[in-house]
């Protein structure tokens, strides 16, 4: 039934729960590895869980983005919407194994079964909403400047601009989004629906889902005809195959969501290519949030709750995680604080994603906690949320208090006033978001202007945590909360990252592609001239 | 009259013609420097020109640099119109010195005085483009998503989208372009428009023409009403302030225009940062030229007219030159080839830019026709242009027939047929430009692809030369052409190189930049809710 060895062998049936192959799936076949293997670990307790995975190798890195650069010019060439089709062809398959996967998300990462539900609905909406970009073809914004060959001094040639994809996209899914942010997530969907084949490398945490997954990919792959290169999953644990598919020549972009160190790896390994790639990689971030006296003259109880939700939600591990809250010594304040404690206390114990996340947790708090000017609001031990609390003295001098603990951390940081929660919010790095909670006459436009500087999203009133999909929003904002602040991985402008304007100068109609002939075949809405047209030019 | 210190000195009196101060323009004020003078040389004979220009160091590099940052807040704050009226101050003040440029460049880069006025011309109308982009903030791209409180099973929060600048970008001037892509060019230009400080260093090639065009900015910061800190220009030769400028931490983009190796080195530079950041160099370039059957059927003589031309305009030193002819063996090609090595002996001979340049070429020129598999066509030496022939395998072997030579030099490249040209296409780089003649039934679309694969702009039936600066254009094609292909330093989009998205989620109307708010005061297109609006959201 499943062939194991070089070639676009197409796998011939799939998913088969808790009969995991535990292979790399590369140009329609199964691949091993000369890595030997590795097992899954069940984040509630530990235990091994059913399936062994191959660690792929060089050779498996050097067949998948060969095979990725071989397709390339066939799947770029696709329709827009037989790239359509076989996005929703997958977001079919995957609806397919929600049982499956709930069973095994639970034991991967810890996941509750609501929270697999809503992510996979979103994963499904994602690929539905790329099909879309897909099929309209509305991604190539062409802009159009036709000829005027009586201008003087010179005759102005007849230019059309549309955006084209890069070529294979590396793709390194997240441990905490095991399927938005994963193998079928927002990078993998953006660059195949702009052309762009993808190979991913799953995240070790969590090879029975990715095996899922992948095999959803690559079974949509084969019934929908695309070219079996379109699309490869490596499995592999530590940097080595990852480095390797970052350094290899048909490379053309890397997309990656995960910790500072590795993002920096990432990139410092594609900087230092003879043809340097962009990494767009999402890293970490404080999320700070200012507490002001007019909120804290409303409502303080009801921030605490809403705060309380936010840094515990999902056990505090997502990247809008509100890390950092500058409370203003105000009436309330007292109330506030201690209204969030107790918050904190009360939340259910719940497992971290895995045991690297809940070691590096531990270390986390044990070191924000260690410094002298630092006290514990709530710290019950046993992994579960942590609240502290620190003046803005500390935190301005301490740059380990800059630091962002991943998981269930928040850290309360006294400001005597609007003043020092500015000084403190220009004392950070590059933020996802940056939040204000005001009242009647605070916050001032000046407070906003602070943190917009430092981040990519603000937040007035509300938590960061909960980040919709849609054209309004920014995901990515200065360093090091992303390698490039004018990219995000979210919502229907992530494929910008993955594509390339190129102008045809005095093309013939007929050699023209079609997002850019006269007769506007596709429909588009076009830059004809400087003015938005949706018609055919000429007579 | 002149101070030379530190501080905001403004510049009292400006311009003057032969009365060079020499100094670098920081804050205002004019700065001299600890690394010695040096002087400029003509470049037509080599002698030295009057004035004597003080190179900057560490110490300037820094001043300019704090100021830049210290101002970004005020300067980005600057409505729209004021930040026009700035940049038609410039384009007024440099209308001014056009008699004093065409003198100086005359000398400084050995262009004649027809070029300096289109240069200018363009210079200008570059300036006033991007101040209607900065009076109108169209370059804001504002998207809009209302808010759905009863959406199930969550609340759509309310977000709003739009563009706002980085912070200092440090540009470096092309020797090529004195005028268009130095001091007050297109990197300059659509930073400033945006709303960023800039930093220049300018090329030492034309301390001179620096100095006037400097000067004519500083005037306008100051006649406008612009922080100081907005603008800076640094004197200077080799790589030392240039490293410094992208190492300080201050900097968060950079420009630059010239060779593959000075590019390099700012990448390498920029990615070793503790915060990476961008550099958008455009490097270098062979912009191959495909020239079918059908052409040399039809019109060989008139191609080889254009080509000749394309490749000697401006003694070849415009980075779209025409460096690979590809020329298919067949009926004419005989023809055309005779006649392009008479025109191009027949070019008058002209000074190149620099002696640096002179000397590159003369390297470039030996190294190529030192093959063995290299004929020469036309050689009168003496920096007068070059034309010689090989064939394809020649180029496929040899990685020194793919590179570039800077000036009026270009290889014809016997080739079988179509399917020889796309081998030789596809074993080189990235280009800006690739071009093609053809005839009825000639090209193909298949060859249309492998061009538009290598290049950022595809010709068919003309030469790549003469860039049209509009929205159809795109300058920028893959590595190493240039450092990202998603980008461009040309035309009304060039902008978008300094700006990122910021997200405002549920924010109070009153606390909206002007570009998201209700009521619309600017008058901008934008998304909203989907669909392009240029009135008012709600009642």
């Amino acid at each position: 039934m499943r062939r194991v060895g070089v070639g676009p062998v197409w796998i011939v049936k799939y998913p088969q729960m808790n009969a995991f192959h535990g292979h790399s799936l590369i140009d329609g076949g199964l691949h091993a590895g000369d890595g030997g293997v590795f097992r899954a670990l069940c984040a509630r307790d530990q235990r091994e869980l059913p399936g062994v995975f191959h660690r792929a190798g060089l050779a498996e890195v050097d067949l998948a983005m060969t095979a990725a650069r071989r397709d390339f010019p066939a799947f770029r060439g696709v329709p827009g919407a037989d790239r359509a089709a076989f996005l929703e062809r997958i977001a079919e398959i995957l609806t397919g194994c929600e049982d499956a996967l709930i069973e095994r998300i639970d034991h991967e990462a810890g996941l509750a079964e609501s929270r697999v539900r809503g992510e996979l609905a979103r994963t499904l909406w994602q690929l539905r909403m790329y099909a879309e970009i897909a099929r309209t073809e509305s991604w190539r914004d062409p802009r159009i400047e036709t000829a005027v060959p009586d201008r003087q001094p010179l005759p102005k040639p007849d230019l059309r601009r549309m955006l084209v994809p890069i070529g294979p996209v590396v793709v390194f899914g997240s441990s905490n989004f095991p399927l938005a942010y994963s193998v079928a997530g927002g990078d993998t969907v953006s660059a195949l629906a702009t052309g762009n084949p993808v190979v991913v490398k799953a995240h070790a945490a969590h090879p029975g889902t990715s095996e899922i997954v992948g095999g959803a990919i690559t079974s949509a792959l084969r019934e929908t005809g695309m070219p079996p290169g379109a699309f490869a999953m490596l499995h592999g644990e530590g940097a080595r195959i990852g480095v390797a598919l970052v350094r290899h020549p048909d490379a053309r972009a890397v997309g990656f969501t995960g910790s500072y160190a590795g993002g920096r790896a990432l990139m410092d390994a594609a900087a230092a290519r003879p043809d340097p790639i962009p990494v767009f990689a999402e890293m970490s971030g404080l999320n700070p949030v200012v507490i002001l006296p007019g909120a804290l003259r409303g409502r303080p109880l009801e921030i605490a709750a809403m705060l309380a939700g936010s840094i515990t939600q999902g056990m505090g591990q997502f990247c809008t995680k509100p890390g950092l809250l500058l409370l203003c010594e105000a009436p309330g304040a007292h109330l506030f604080r201690d209204a969030l404690a107790d918050e904190i206390r009360r939340v259910a114990p719940a497992p971290l994603l895995h045991r690297g996340i809940a070691e590096e947790f531990a270390d986390g708090c044990r070191n924000a906690l260690a410094h002298p000017a630092v006290t514990a609001l709530a710290d019950a031990g046993n992994g579960r949320p942590v609240l502290a609390e620190t003046d803005a003295a500390a935190v301005l001098e301490s740059p380990v208090l800059r630091h962002e603990v991943f998981g269930p951390f928040a850290l309360i940081v006294r400001c005597a006033g609007v003043d020092e929660c500015r000084r403190v919010l220009r004392s950070l790095g590059g933020q996802l978001t940056a939040s204000v909670f005001g009242g009647v006459g605070d916050p001032g436009a000046d407070l906003l202007d602070d943190l917009a500087d430092i981040a990519g999203r603000v937040v007035v009133d509300g938590v960061p945590t909960g980040v919709e999909v849609c054209d309004g929003m920014q995901h990515g904002g200065p360093w090091p909360a992303t390698s490039d602040a004018r990219f995000g991985a979210v919502g229907p402008r992530a494929f910008l990252r993955f594509v390339r304007p190129v102008a045809f100068q005095n093309t013939p109609d007929g050699l023209l592609p079609a997002a850019l002939k006269n007769a506007n075949p596709l429909g588009l809405l076009r830059q004809v001239n400087g003015i938005p047209d949706t018609g055919k030019i000429g007579s």
